[in-house]
């Protein structure tokens, strides 16, 4: 389930928040904490930049990259005296594909010259559009996390890097679906318009029967009332996933979900409490549970071209 | 099957060659008559360019975007003192989603203040260099079109726009696949490394079946030996085809396939003659055929939202 911040939260300045969460003075979520867009980090060893680079290029809408910093660098050109290595409240830190810390405060040991830091769209922000135009979602209203599902879409690869799309769902009249393509199709660099709607395409895209099951691969479930259809749009799990199916050599870095980097230089839209997905990726996903949701969906590894090259799945 | 130029064809400055097409001295295809990069060439009323424009910008894969021109232009920058109008050898026109107009040798007429052309990249260019490294495609040396395939990926769709990627196939050894994917992976803007390779891939991207009937969507079949796999790159008749599907509203053209703009500005790489596309797409889809392709493929269209608002596909 997840956290819930109370509405008297304060609202600081981007500077502010990302001073006070340096200092140890505010753990946990950041979601609603601020007037501004926020960003997931992604840091890999440089060995894996290029791949990683490539992954978001040819996968924007899944994939949107914001800044790619130099090696070794830790303030992002889009938040002024930002240090990434302390400004967000929780990291995840992997090493050779393992989990080795959960929730960590601070990343500063880790973060060595040869680390390259990513900060990647995130679509919180389109929530507060749709609310606005009359359209608020399930989910926005019920101060639920958005439901997630990995599809069969494929991402196209790059290097060591291949996987599928996740997606977030959320519901509508069909009626409402032009203005909601329209609304959510400004947000370029969160994701933009949906990528599939309605019950056709959720079985196309192999989300279907999770979702008559009432499933989700993360966040939380939220039931379709019979006069709306699912509608789905690209989420920002889509990368994270990814790396984490590749088992890189070495130690990578990311935010804990839901406890991103604050920005105000990149926009200025509240973000609503009730869109944080906290609670979800706070593990590596094992090989096997990987390898099962991909075989239902029909994806699967050549793995005689893995024999041949152990990088390249 | 694919027009064959001489070896002897005389090899011009993209400027000279652009000129001799405007002066009707070429007809035919550009294929081999330059050193140079070609160019794809879509030409839309500007209702839709916003549209097209995010087609291409969501699925740079497939659709990558060299230039949007301005309102009515036909000078492209990316060549200098060009006339978009009358400097490919032959347009095809469609008027209301009918062809009306096949191997019309200039769009002068046609070319209101209210078009837009977008040039979009062409990926003969890796051949040569697949050639360089030893591993020239089969097609390649027995002068052969490129098979392609329409697949069951589909396209992050764009207002009017979507679809499925349309894919080339060309076969290797798995030991080479880490090379393939290496060297065609430097072309960002002509495709760049392949979206899939292998048998089961082939199976997952819907194209398996096709290939063991020795069928082709576009160009021509191609053997696959016992001891190579096939290799698919993202093809740029894909947004060609996603336009054709939508059947707009008023004037589109575009060039006829093979016979392309030249533009020395862009790179300057041999392009083989065994490479050319003509003789494809030389009539739009008949919309009966496009849904018995979908539909093959497991991909369906949500009818109850295009009642809604028929745009939407």
């Amino acid at each position: 389930m997840p956290a819930l911040i109370p509405s008297y939260a304060p609202e600081y300045s981007s500077q502010e928040l990302r001073l006070k969460i340096r200092r140890g003075e505010i753990e946990g979520s950041t979601s609603g904490l601020a007037r501004t867009m926020q960003a997931n980090l992604m840091v890999l060893p440089s060995v894996y930049a290029k791949d990683f680079r490539g992954l978001c290029m040819r996968n924007p809408v899944a994939c949107p990259l914001l800044e790619c910093l130099k090696p070794g660098d830790w303030e992002s050109r889009l938040a002024v005296n930002s240090d990434l290595r302390t400004d967000i409240p929780a990291y995840n830190v992997w090493k050779d594909g393992e989990l080795v810390s959960h929730r960590k405060s601070d990343v500063c040991e880790e973060w060595t010259s040869d680390h390259i830091g990513f900060l990647i769209g995130c679509s919180y922000s389109f929530e507060t559009a749709l609310k606005d135009a009359g359209l608020e979602s399930i989910c926005s209203k019920k101060n639920l996390a958005v439901p997630m599902y990995i599809t069969n879409i494929r991402l196209n690869p790059s290097g060591v890097f291949s996987g599928s799309y996740v997606v977030s769902m959320r519901s509508y009249k069909e009626c409402d679906i032009p203005r909601v393509r329209e609304i959510t199709g400004n947000y370029i660099k969160q994701h933009g318009e949906p990528i599939a709607w309605g019950w056709e395409e959720a079985a196309c895209i192999g989300v279907r029967r999770k979702i008559e099951m009432r499933m989700v691969d993360f966040g939380d479930f939220v039931e379709i009332p019979d006069d709306e259809i699912p509608v789905f749009w690209a989420c920002g799990v889509t990368p994270q996933v990814a790396v984490q199916k590749c088992q890189l050599k070495g130690v990578i870095m990311s935010h804990l979900p839901g406890e991103k980097l604050t920005s105000k230089e990149i926009n200025m839209i509240y973000l609503p409490t009730s869109q944080m997905t906290a609670d979800i990726f706070t593990e590596a996903l094992p090989k096997l549970l990987h390898d099962t949701h991909t075989a239902s969906l029909g994806l699967h590894l050549n793995h005689k071209v893995q024999r041949t090259n152990p990088n390249i799945q």
